[in-house]
């Protein structure tokens, strides 16, 4: 078996999307993707690229994905947040989650952070373990809070 | 009373720190601010500043702000986060918190955003009670997850 973990290119995006959605379904929110894939290409590889993407690719194919960019922590500067960190469930189990972690948290040294980010459900078990066994600090008390498109209009309407 | 909101200067950072660590030991984590003054004004007012931030001023003087960033997500393309919104504890209830969450909005709906999103601890309640008034859903099932700059090391040192 032929693992590869290697950065993205735009070419990738088709498959990369096939991934988001996959994840989409998983965390019952089917309809939530408003995303496509010119918008991926022209997001992730213009001049100033809004986000970097790794692969795994098992026999050649891509069947895991992580996508990262820098947040700004008021308490740490400079920070990583991991925003997706897909693996196709029919190749989960085979290491291909752990060696796309390993790239990203490599990268988090190159950029020097202090402090790697990303959000979990938290009925997700099998992916808190993972994340736990890690070294990741789950944090229970922190919710994540959203103001979505409806929203931002309604609020707007009243002020 | 007077209450002003604009957007930072360089030479409110110094002031802007104090609230950030005012906010720490709020949430219970009073020696986890590793930031400098000289961190923001570079970090905020260079070529590519990292964040934007607003001041709600009362009576001419600082009591509130919030700090803002754009971040990338696979469903929605360029999001705008709140990476704190904060009100001196002597000065809530006055309509602060309220003047600035108003600004950051208008803010993400210039950058035709299709999100906003921020983080509570869910102890808050308080902070939850004012969200949740103003439209947004605080995800009691979303975690925020940590991997701090000695959990990065000892990751890489172990692969």
């Amino acid at each position: 078996m032929d693992i590869k973990v290697r950065k993205a290119n735009k070419s990738d995006m088709s498959r990369i999307l096939d991934l988001i959605k996959e994840l989409a379904i998983f965390e019952k929110e089917p309809h939530a993707v408003a995303i496509s894939v010119s918008d991926l290409e022209r997001d992730g590889f213009g001049e100033n690229p809004k986000f970097q993407c790794f692969v795994a690719e098992f026999d050649g194919h891509i069947e895991g994905m992580a996508l990262v960019y820098t947040r700004y922590s008021t308490w740490k500067g400079n920070i990583l947040h991991l925003e997706d960190l897909i693996v196709s469930e029919r190749m989960r189990g085979k290491g291909l989650g752990t060696l796309l972690l390993d790239e990203v948290v490599r990268y988090g040294q190159d950029l020097g952070v202090k402090r790697i980010s990303w959000e979990v459900l938290d009925w997700n078990e099998p992916a808190i373990k993972f994340y736990e066994e890690k070294g990741a600090d789950v944090k229970r008390d922190w919710d994540v809070v959203h103001l979505n498109e409806k929203g931002i209009k309604s609020y707007l309407s009243k002020i």
